[in-house]
C-alpha cells in the first residue's frame, strides 16, 4: 500500500473518532475527565510496546482508548489552566503542518514554512510599533524558551565574554574593568509574581537562582517600579546591597499577564528605567500579549515600542494549538550572536545578503532561522499563528480578547455581589481585570470567626483544597488553586476563556460556594 | 457553526488537498521543490496578514499555496536531511495530539500523554538494558534540548552550586577545595566530528565554548578514547595543560551516528574512562540512536547500559514526524535536581508518592514531568513514537533499521564500482557505513592532476558546490554537501533513508558524475 493510501485511510478513519470525540464534549452533560486522579487512570489503563506490528483493528481501539481517557477540552468547562480548546482553524493547521513534515531550522527545507514564521514575526513587530525590518524573532517551544532565549541573547550582547568562557569569563573581565570581586556577577530583575520560567531560565543558563532579583509588587500585582530603581542601584553600589544582592544588572523581565493574577506591569515606567541603566528589557507576554490585538487593551502594554523584546504565546489566549509560542526582537541583528557555524547545514544563498543593508541582512539571516537559537531542528509553529490569524482578522482577534474581559468582569461581579456575600471572599484584582478570577469559599460560623487570622488562612486553604479535590472527583469541571501573594493562603484560580459559556461559570461558582458551605459546616457547625 | 462541524469541514476539506499533496510527490516525475531557491520564492510567493477576517475559500487557497510551494518528501528524493517523509501512522498522531491539545507538563492536564511518554521511556530504558523502574525521560523539542537537558542535569548532580549560584558559585567551591584558580571551571568532552548542539549546549548554559574539549577522531569519524583519557588527565593536571585547557572534567559526550560520516563511538570503552574518573556519559544518539532496535546492529551501541543518559529522535530514521525526540536517563532520579517548586501549577496526588520506594519515588515524579525540565509546558510527542511502535512493532522498527544499512551499502558499492571508477571519489566511510554516503566527482583531465593537492582540494570543492547547485536547479532530488574533517574539502552527503528507492539513488548518482565531469570538462577540458 502506498503511504498516499495508507495515510487517507487512518486520517478519514480517525477522522470519524475525533469529531465524535469533541461533539461528545460538547454536549452539555458530558465531563471533562473520565478518571478522578492519575492513580485511578493507572488502575484501570495500561499502555503496552508491541514486540510485533498490531493489527488495523488494535491500533485504532489503542487510539479510542487514548481520546476517552483523555481530558477533553471540548466541553468548555476545562478552566484549570492558560490553554482551552483549540480553534478548529488550528487543527487545520496541525494536519497541513504533520503532512509536510519539514524542519524550519534553514529556509531551504521549508521555504513556506519560514515564510510564515517570517511574516507573523512582522506582523507582532508592527504590534509593538516596531520597525518590521529591523526587528527578528523566532517560534520556540513554549514561553518558557522564549523567556530563556531573550535571557541567551540579552547575556551574549551585554558580555561578549559569555559566548567562549561564559560565566567565568564574564566575571573576570568585571574584574579586570575594577568591578568588586563580590559584584562580579549579571544579574537579572522580575517581579516577585512572574513567571518561575525566569528562574528556571536563570538556572539553566548557569546564572544560578541568586542571580534572580525578585522586585516586589503592589497590590494589584504589578512591579514596584521604584523599588526596581532601588534594587537595581544597590546592586551596583557594594555597600549598600547585602553581599548575595551585589552584581551587574543586566536584564529586566517586565510581565504582562502574571500567571496567577494576571497583572499587568507597567511597560512605559520600567522602559524608562531601563534606559537609564540600560538594561535589556524583555516583556513576557506569554499569556497577556495577546491584548496587543485588542483595540480597547493594547494599552495595558503601553511602553512596548520600548522593550527590547517579546514572548508571546498565541497558544494560550488566542487558543491556536499547543505550542505556538513567539519570542520578538526589537532588533533582529542582536539573535546573530547566538549563532554557531556549521558547515554541513547553515549554507548561505548566494543571492541574499550581499549588500550590507538592514533589508538584505535580515534576508541573510531568515536564509538559517535555526542558527539564531540554542536548538537545531524547529517545528514551524508559525503556521498556526499565520492560520489563525487570517481565519480571524487582526480585528477578530481583538474581539475575541475583548469578550475575554468582559467574561471575567461578570464572573468578578457574581463573585463578589451579594448573592455570595457570606460563602465566597475575592482575592486581590488587579484593575482592569484580565482574564483569571482567584476567589474562594469562606465562611461567617461563629467557630471559625473565633480562629486567629493565621488559623483562619489555613482553614480557608483546606477548604479551597477540598473544594477542589471534589470538583475533580465530580469532572464536570476542571479548576486550579494557586497560593495567593502576601501570605493569605490558597485561592481557587478560575480561568476565564473567551470560548467559555457564562451559565457554565455561574454553575462552577454555585458550586464552589455550595462545596465550600458544606465544608465549613461539617468542619465548624 | 459548533467547532466540531467547524473542524468536520476543515478537516474534510483540508485532507483532500493534502492527500492529493502526497500523491503527486509519489508520481515518478515529480519535483522535490517548485523553487530553486528563496530569493525566486520570494519573487513570486508573498504572504500576508489581514485586517479583517478570511473567507474559507480564501484560506484554502492559502493552505493550497503552503502545499504547492513547500517541499514535497513524498518523492523520496529529498535526502538533504537526516529527515523524510513521516510515515501515515504518525499522521494519524499528530491528528490525535492535536485533537487532545493537552499540556505534557503535568498528568492532570494531559494523563494519557503522559502515560504515553512513560510507557516510551520505558521501553527505550529497556532497549539500554536499563533497568526501566529506575530510569525516566521526558520527550524534548530536538535532540539539541535533549542533548542539553542532560548537560544541565549532570551539572546539577555534579555540583550542587549550579542551582543557587551557578557558575560563580561552582568556581568558589572549587577553589575552596582547593583546585588552582585557572583549573576552576567545568570541562565537557565530545567527539571533533560530533554535533555542533554540544557546544550551544555548553555556550547556552554559560559554560562557553572554551568549556568544551573536543577529542580527535580516527579515520573512521570515531572518537579516540586514548586522546580522551590523555585530554582528561592534561586537564586535571595544571601544568600538563595549557591554561585554556586546565579545568574540571564531569561531563563526556559520546556520539552514536555522527551527523556527517555516521560513525558511532566505542561506548564500551568511553564508559570504562568515565568510570575510571567518575564522569557523566552521555549518549547523542539522535541520529543512530535507532540501531538499538535491529537485532543485528545494537551491538554498534554496546556498552549503552553503562551510560546515564542518552538522546534519541524517533523523528529521523524511524520517521515520526518531526518533533519527536527524547532525553532518557539512566537514574530518573537525577531529573528532579532541575526541579523547582511552582505552588500555582505542579500539585501532588496525595495517594502516591508516601512510600519512599523506588516505584512510588517514580510515580510521585511522572505526577509533573514538566518540573523536570527547564520549559513548562510541553506537546505530547511521546504518542508518536508510541502509535508508531505499535504499529510497527520493535521487530518492525528493527527491520527499517537495517533496510536502511542495506540501502546505504548498496549505494556505497555503486559509487566506488568499476562504473565511476574515474568519475566519483568516496569519502572516508566507517566499517560498517550507516545511513550517510560521502562522495563527490572526481577528474582523471591532466590539467587537474598537475594542480597542487590544496589546490585539487579546492577544485573538488567547487565542483561539489557546482553539483548542489545544479541539482537544486533541476529540482528533481535534494541532498546536501558538508565539509568532511581531515581538511580534505566538501563532498556530497547522501542521506540514504530505508524507504528510498534503489532505483532514484542509482540515478541520483549518475546526475552527480555526469554534472561532475561536464563541470571537470568545462574547467580543465
Amino acid at each position: 500500500m502506498s503511504a498516499s493510501e495508507e495515510a487517507e485511510k487512518y486520517l478519514s478513519r480517525l477522522s470519524a473518532l475525533t469529531i465524535e470525540w469533541i461533539k461528545r464534549g460538547e454536549q452539555s452533560d458530558s465531563l471533562v475527565s473520565r478518571w478522578a486522579s492519575s492513580s485511578q487512570l493507572r488502575d484501570n489503563v495500561t499502555l503496552d510496546l508491541s514486540e510485533e506490528a498490531q493489527s488495523e483493528d488494535a491500533l485504532f481501539d489503542n487510539m479510542r482508548s487514548i481520546l476517552d481517557n483523555s481530558i477533553n477540552p471540548y466541553t468548555g468547562r476545562f478552566l484549570d489552566k492558560l490553554y482551552s480548546a483549540p480553534r478548529p482553524i488550528g487543527l487545520a493547521a496541525e494536519n497541513l503542518l504533520s503532512t509536510l513534515n519539514a524542519n524550519g531550522h534553514v529556509m531551504s527545507a521549508s521555504p513556506m514554512l519560514c515564510l510564515a514564521e517570517e511574516t507573523c514575526v512582522a506582523g507582532l513587530a508592527k504590534l509593538c510599533g516596531w520597525n518590521a525590518e529591523e526587528a527578528d524573532g523566532l517560534t520556540m517551544p513554549g514561553g518558557s524558551s522564549s523567556n530563556t532565549l531573550a535571557m541567551q541573547t540579552a547575556l551574549q550582547n551585554r558580555f561578549p565574554a559569555f559566548r567562549k568562557q561564559g560565566m567565568l569569563g564574564i566575571m573576570k573581565d568585571l574584574m579586570r574593568e575594577g568591578t568588586e570581586i563580590n559584584a562580579c556577577r549579571p544579574l537579572l530583575f522580575t517581579s516577585a509574581q512572574s513567571h518561575y520560567s525566569l528562574d528556571k531560565a536563570a538556572m539553566g543558563c548557569g546564572l544560578g537562582l541568586e542571580s534572580v532579583v525578585k522586585v516586589p509588587c503592589d497590590a494589584q500585582g504589578r512591579m514596584d517600579v521604584a523599588a526596581l530603581e532601588r534594587l537595581i542601584i544597590a546592586a551596583k553600589d557594594g555597600d549598600a546591597a547585602p553581599p548575595e544582592r551585589r552584581g551587574v544588572p543586566f536584564f529586566v523581565n517586565a510581565t504582562s499577564g502574571s500567571t496567577v493574577l494576571g497583572s499587568f506591569d507597567n511597560l512605559q515606567a520600567i522602559s524608562e528605567v531601563c534606559q537609564r541603566y540600560r538594561l535589556w528589557l524583555h516583556v513576557d507576554g506569554s499569556w497577556g500579549g495577546p491584548v496587543l490585538f485588542s483595540e480597547k487593551w493594547a494599552k495595558l502594554m503601553s511602553g512596548i515600542d520600548k522593550c527590547d523584546s517579546l514572548a508571546i504565546n498565541p497558544h494560550k489566549v488566542l487558543n491556536a494549538p499547543l505550542q505556538c509560542s513567539f519570542a520578538v526582537f526589537k532588533r533582529g541583528s542582536s539573535l546573530e550572536a547566538n549563532s554557531l557555524d556549521a558547515g554541513y547545514l547553515f549554507h548561505t544563498d548566494s543571492q541574499v545578503g550581499i549588500e550590507s543593508t538592514s533589508r538584505s541582512r535580515h534576508l541573510a539571516r531568515r536564509e538559517n532561522p535555526g542558527a539564531l537559537a540554542y536548538g537545531c531542528g524547529r517545528r514551524g509553529d508559525a503556521l498556526k499563528l499565520y492560520l489563525l490569524w487570517n481565519r480571524y482578522g487582526r480585528r477578530g482577534l481583538g474581539e475575541h480578547v475583548d469578550r475575554g474581559f468582559e467574561l471575567a468582569q461578570r464572573v468578578a461581579d457574581l463573585t463578589s455581589s451579594e448573592k455570595y456575600k457570606h460563602t465566597l471572599e475575592s482575592g486581590p484584582r488587579p484593575d482592569p481585570l484580565f482574564l483569571q478570577v482567584c476567589f474562594r469559599p469562606t465562611t461567617s460560623l461563629e467557630e471559625f470567626r473565633r480562629l486567629r487570622k493565621d488559623e483562619q488562612i489555613e482553614a480557608l486553604s483546606k477548604c479551597t483544597r477540598h473544594v477542589h479535590a471534589t470538583l475533580r472527583q465530580r469532572r464536570r469541571f476542571a479548576v486550579d488553586f494557586a497560593p495567593l501573594p502576601g501570605e493569605i493562603g490558597e485561592f481557587i484560580r478560575l480561568v476565564v476563556h473567551p470560548q467559555t459559556s457564562f451559565t457554565d461559570l455561574a454553575d462552577l461558582v454555585q458550586d464552589i460556594a455550595i462545596i465550600g458551605a458544606e465544608y465549613f459546616r461539617t468542619t465548624f457547625g
